[in-house]
């Protein structure tokens, strides 16, 4: 992976666009043996993700992401997310911060073929 | 690993005890593949990390840990903590975010005998 930030906002841009118009569309990146922490609560494997995402207390559709930090690791990329939601129908943004470890899959010719989250940890910060 | 909250408590408490009184007692857990991204600069290796760290423009000594969430990794320790620090002598407490990914290194009865950090990224989130 040459690029290792241009690959992980590929994702990111991706994903954040699945949560903003098609949650189910997301199933594509979770596994059995995805995790997710959201504020806290532990989720293991695509359905129970799903689950959850699809059944947030608020809208993710009034994100804005401000910063994308990406290393390398175990040849996953991790990623750190932090950017600013709308809660419900509270006009205030609140920050939040959402770390990634992604499987990025890639072809023969090197071109990246799909990604596959194996850690998300969300949190809202305030 | 058995309790993996517990574990990552104890690496966060050793670590934030170290940023407050023993910076340089931190260069036990770096090694040359460490990477560290500070505010979006990316430091590699020991040296460079301890560096940056010893460096700092403003003092660790008035965080305060708030959350602590962690995942197992490829084997390793994902954790995420929020917290507020104090920047300067500004009297304001601003929130940052720090992301790890550790390596737990166990005896053969599996006790903890150390941690290594393979990955670090800390965030201001203002």
């Amino acid at each position: 992976m040459s690029n290792i930030e241009e690959i992980a906002k590929q994702f990111v841009n991706g994903f954040f666009t699945g949560m903003s118009t098609n949650i189910q569309g997301l199933a594509a990146v979770y596994r059995p043996e995805s995790v997710l922490t959201f504020e806290s609560q532990k989720f293991e494997g695509a359905e129970a993700i799903l689950g959850k995402l699809t059944s947030l207390p608020f809208k993710m559709s009034g994100h804005q992401l401000s910063t994308l930090d990406a290393q390398l690791a175990s040849g996953d990329l991790l990623i750190l997310v932090t950017g600013k939601l709308k809660v419900d129908e509270d006009e205030n943004l609140i920050n939040f911060v959402q770390n990634f470890k992604v499987s990025v899959t890639q072809g023969a010719g090197g071109e990246i073929t799909g990604f596959v989250v194996k850690n998300d940890i969300f949190k809202l910060v305030y």
